[in-house]
């Protein structure tokens, strides 16, 4: 709710949302069109759109200046109600929380999840001319606390929305995990109707550098093509230039705050979307059978990179009990020699034990070094080019859903292996001249 | 030693070591000079170096032909005698082993260390027109078997290299671990006189793309410096056009088998290497000192990495009993929240909590959200944009070196904290077209 004071001072002036307002605070000079009040935002904060489709939240105080220059004709729709045209095909939203649905609560500077899906698709008001939008929340986290119950849940709600007409599904998810999530709805999600597109941003939308517009808008127009994928869908470049189409299982938050920061890894990206969308490489196209999720996840595994000095017992210490193992090697895929008995024994009492790069590009091979022909021979299974994030979440799924785990580790289920990967797909450190 | 048949055939046909020789086996042409047996190589095996510089190990059987081209005068050096000249400055290699000095072993299709440094050097002699050669073997190890009493031996072999007199000082290593070398050689060192130039090949040197000897030559190149830093010089590219050289606590092993597989995180490279050394960046210039060797470390420590659903007992498990932990967080340096009182515990039992980023490049900022200030609360540091490997190297050095180790983790120590990042430093993933 907006404070009293707030909402007495946009009415004195005679402006409602939609309508295009200036406010001038401590030298600054702010013009756009008024937004709904977020319900996570301060009771003072006005947010506005500004020209450029950035909106940006500011906090009216006795020295700010409001002024309204322009009456609008009220907004396509308002908090609480989105606009409906049967003529268009419906998109569901599906919000998780994370930074795209983000306020800054004004009292500690800290950012908060935001409480309604609505408030998103409002604030990107331009999809609405491109599809019906149904929204609906599944959960409302920051992605870092996504646990893989919530991608059990989460695919559960894909699957029925696709089953239900919709022609596309949006999820709005934190970008912490959202390689993760990608990942895991990838293994469980199976003929699927239509793309499944995960969107989030790294500034939140009451931020004037908001990526969140563009993010969410390319992520729309992805989910309106015919692929049959899950995707994630972010900023292509540090600037609101276009946005890159991940194949789930492929990508990696490789920047802790850069707009840019997904990439695909060992893979070309699967397209990009300006005006339009545009495929690069081959992808699967949606099917016309009925979407099933296969949501079973055996969690009883883990991760451990190695270093050197990590002492056998530290891994032997977490990997012991565990029904699957991925370690991120270095290099070809290796570990300390002393690693290689360990590593038997384990393998001996059922644990499957995938080998992955802590390189994260190239393609595990065990073949071309001792230290990987021991391990091969202890019954290690080499990763190829998945990511060591990937054949976690792999791991856990085939472990619940497989008869044959080993063999399907090994195996591409969802585009996480390639036969080949494109010499292309290695950015390489360019020379800075 | 050479078979006694090859041995005989080459002495029948009146070729040593140095001339011209053609080699044609089942249809493929070779050419090039004879180059001395690596006592690795299988007996049958003779090297050639081709025309393009690059080695090649063939292995001599009846079907093979052979001839000389060109009687050429011997070599400037033989196996086991590397040339002297007073005029020129002297440069340390140190050898350790890994895949610039290791050979194919024919009988099992393995790759092994080479045993000696000096074969290393002949296997270049155009870095004798350089600088005299001073040969140490140091370790023989792939690179993965590295523990950190190696850099320990290592780091007291550079001081004293350079306390007597050499120039610069060139390690070979393998490329799995070279990252943590480095790292561990930055912080050990102090007041050092000349530059230390890690260095090492993704293909050995007796296949014939290796990258060993331009890396060599590169290396070389960077030793004769006024460097005062550790780096570790590779290929720029995938082609053999120039050598990238990298800070020691900045760069990390990014690809399995690209011979460009090293890069600068979140720094730009110290400069590349062509026909002369350019630096584009700041560096520390050598000092008129002694160089000293604080070698002491602390290896009761260990780097874990938070994924979905990692339970927070995991963590404890490994956590506990610890002097220091880096955990690679998500984003800007995020776990579940679920792990926030285990964390808060380790602190207060004494444990050092270090955050580092899994996404690699950018910086860990605690103060965004929610769960950052948590962790602040209880004590964890941020660890900048540090590379979650160096800051373990960091965390086992501090801990045993330093009084005020948590102070000294947040601080820049030897470059690996920028108070800055440059937009610059950040590849990205190239557009497609």
């Amino acid at each position: 709710m907006r404070s009293d004071a707030v909402a007495r001072r946009l009415q004195e002036m005679g402006a409602s949302e939609g309508d295009y307002v200036s406010i001038d605070k401590r030298g600054e000079h702010y013009q756009g069109v008024l937004m709904p009040h977020h319900s996570f935002s301060h009771p003072d904060v006005v947010t506005l759109k500004l020209d450029d489709g950035y909106n940006i939240g500011i906090a009216i105080d006795d020295h700010t200046h409001l002024r309204l220059v322009e009456k609008r004709s009220p907004p396509e729709s308002r908090e609480g109600s989105i606009p409906r045209d049967g003529t268009k095909p419906s998109i569901a939203l599906l919000g998780t929380g994370g930074t795209i649905a983000s306020y800054v609560e004004y009292q500690t500077g800290a950012v908060h999840p935001a409480t309604t899906t609505e408030e998103l698709a409002l604030s990107v008001p331009e999809i609405f001319s491109l599809c019906n939008v149904q929204p609906r929340i599944v959960a409302q986290k920051l992605s870092e606390n996504v646990v893989p119950a919530d991608w059990q849940v989460l695919a559960e709600a894909v699957a029925e929305e696709l089953r239900e007409g919709a022609a596309g599904v949006v999820v709005s998810h934190g970008t912490d995990t959202m390689g993760y999530t990608a990942a895991a709805l990838s293994f469980m999600l199976d003929s699927l109707t239509g793309p499944v597109v995960l969107v989030g941003a790294q500034r939140s939308s009451d931020r004037p550098s908001s990526d969140a517009g563009l993010n969410l808008m390319a992520a729309v127009k992805t989910a309106l093509t015919d692929l049959g994928e899950v995707a994630v869908v972010m900023h292509g470049t540090p600037s609101p230039e276009y946005g890159t189409i991940h194949r789930g299982t492929k990508v990696r938050k490789m920047h802790a705050s850069r707009r840019d920061a997904f990439q695909s890894i060992n893979a070309l990206p699967l397209g990009y979307v300006e005006d339009d969308v545009r495929f690069v490489g081959p992808y699967r196209g949606a099917g016309q059978g009925e979407t099933r999720a296969r949501t079973g996840l055996n969690t009883n595994v883990a991760l451990v990179p190695f270093y050197p000095g990590m002492p056998p017992h530290d891994f032997a210490r977490l990997a012991q009990g565990k029904d699957g193992v991925v370690v991120a090697g270095t290099g070809l895929g290796h570990v300390h020699e002393s690693w290689v008995p360990v590593i038997g024994d384990l393998v001996e009492q059922g644990t499957l034990v995938v080998m992955a790069t802590q390189c994260l590009w190239g393609r595990v091979n065990l073949n071309v070094y001792a230290t990987g022909r021991k391990l091969l021979r202890s019954g290690v299974i080499g990763g190829e080019d998945m990511l060591p994030e990937t054949a976690l979440v792999k791991l856990m799924w085939v472990l619940a859903n497989s008869d044959k785990p080993a063999a399907d580790m090994k195996a591409n289920l969802a585009g996480e292996i390639a036969a080949r990967t494109l010499y292309e797909a290695y950015p390489g450190q360019k020379k800075y001249m």
